[in-house]
């Protein structure tokens, strides 16, 4: 090899070598790479500097950075039903098997009718029903292993995949991104405590007691060999939704969270209570005006009106005046699932 | 100076050097020099020995690495009356000046008399109207600054200081120990949450977050301004005793502590809950047999009975049966106070 060549080799592998180093940096220096650069990506950069730069005037502590998400909506899918319905649903042909009397007893006999029209038109106080057949009256740990073996085989009808990976990109990045910058993330959730538990610390890496959600007793008893165990009963506990979630936060956390994200009038009261608080504060909430790669719904923004995750008017009136800041799906994020 | 006597003065200070950094070294291998060498205090380092030591056959995962400590009488004093008592008690006078017509009714025209022997033979649902008065009714925040200020100025009787100072050095040791080698430590009290959670941190390096109580519900609403925030209702929630504790501690934390300290029979099932885990595990019983340093009451042992903090001789049948370690403050603990 001549020396021109050697040095023509080595300067290109010079170029290439920068090049890589460029993308790795630019990788490195931007911890939100799903999200298209705007005034919700802004928002939340500027948020976390401006509490986490000890030379901040609004630097905050780490023991009090707590932040607060919703889960149905914000972290993952919630359209066309919530998770955790589908799952008491799903569960119900199980039960029914274990307890054959309840097989032309309502609201069980539409379930397992399996007719979605019928089932939609179940009334609240029915459809309590099979939630406390599903949710309750089993040992905590039965609970667990019958959630973690439904979750393993379910699949949603739209992208036949795990619920569990129907989560959205550009919001694991927050959680990630917040998190190494000292934040501990609590998922405050209308669902059930035990339920997102079961899987929350490997689908979101939140651990269990970092999961606030709605909860009801338990009760403790021994079995034949006297060993300890705790039944769920159906008393509820906590109705954490609406103004049940800055309640449930007092109850679990003990502290005013720094920033909350929500998407929907379920979650107004803890966007409220979080922003009202001293010093620095955000709250953000997911807008689904996405209809190709998600769902559309609003009513807000002109978008059709849903009972699963309703964004009303009110609530858009509400975040401009407080000063929310509304994540577009379609606009904000260069990524939504996978 | 001559030569020999450079040398002595030289090899003094060696010697004095030597001395000094072997007590050091001493004190850097013992994280528990507060307690005397024996069964207790083995116990103790062989657990976490085999729970945080990577090569251990029982090595648990730091996330999994939870510590439960009951408070009073375990962490610190309970004795002649729980501190959260004496602070109702002593609040009965502000709130009847704020509520006059109080002032004739019973059972606060009782606790006005100060009379502790009239006091003392208050039924229970008259002492829950007094509990009701004091620790409900007002904000969160305006409960947090009347336990702060009365925290600053109340003293214990026989000690003449803060109730927050009179937590037993050894317990201390054991906290600080365990948070050293990854276990998040958690309160576990028949007390109030709320209560707790105000010093708690200062008191004990324990968040709010970690505080597991009995605990009342709040109530969401609006200032004139517009302002959001919690009232303290009466309803309960927790009453985080006996079965109550386990209970607590699946609704708050949602995984089984490995380790728990309790005093007396309210700590029972939360010890058989704890031990009854698998893998390795340990649960461990102050017995208060100190009557010169604290105070001697069980009746297990043929101490004095009591009815803050008993420790029956069923207890101590269960805990010889269950292989708990039960901890003499008199033998194993070479400082009990400050």
């Amino acid at each position: 090899m001549d020396v021109s060549r050697r040095d023509l080799l080595k300067s290109s592998a010079a170029v290439v070598l920068a090049g890589a180093l460029s993308r790795v940096g630019l990788a490195a220096d931007d911890p939100l790479p799903s999200w298209n650069e705007g005034r919700a990506k802004r928002a939340l950069i500027d948020f976390v500097h401006a509490t986490t730069d000890p030379q901040s005037a609004t630097f905050v502590p780490q023991g009090e950075r707590i932040a607060a998400f919703d889960q149905d909506g914000t972290l993952w899918v919630e359209h066309p039903m919530y998770t955790q319905v589908v799952y008491c649903l799903q569960r119900v042909p199980p039960v029914v098997k274990a307890k054959p009397e309840l097989a032309n007893v309502e609201p069980f006999k539409t379930v397992l009718s399996g007719d979605p029209a019928a089932i939609a038109t179940l009334p609240r106080n029915e459809l309590a029903k099979v939630l406390a057949a599903t949710l309750t009256g089993m040992s905590v740990d039965q609970f667990e292993a019958e959630v973690q073996a439904w979750l393993k085989d379910a699949r949603d009808p739209r992208w036949k995949r795990p619920y569990t990976q129907l989560t959205y990109v550009p919001m694991i990045e927050v959680l990630n991104y917040m998190r190494s910058k000292g934040f501990r993330t609590y998922i405050v959730t209308g669902g059930g405590q035990d339920f997102v538990r079961v899987y929350a610390d490997k689908t979101y890496g939140i651990p269990p007691e970092q999961v606030v959600g709605t909860a009801g007793g338990t009760r403790y008893s021994y079995d034949r060999s006297g060993r300890p165990f705790l039944t769920k009963d159906p008393k509820l506990l906590l109705n954490d939704d609406n103004a049940g979630k800055p309640e449930g936060i007092h109850l679990m956390i003990g502290r005013r969270p720094r920033v909350a994200f929500g998407n929907s009038v379920g979650d107004r009261q803890m966007l409220e209570y979080t922003t009202a608080g001293a010093g620095k504060r955000l709250g953000m909430l997911v807008l689904h005006d996405d209809a190709d790669r998600e769902y559309a719904y609003g009513p807000a923004e002109g978008l059709p009106d849903t009972k699963v995750g309703t964004f009303t008017p009110a609530l858009f009136e509400e975040a401009k005046s407080q000063g929310w800041i509304v994540i577009s799906m379609k606009n904000d994020w260069k990524r939504i699932l996978f």
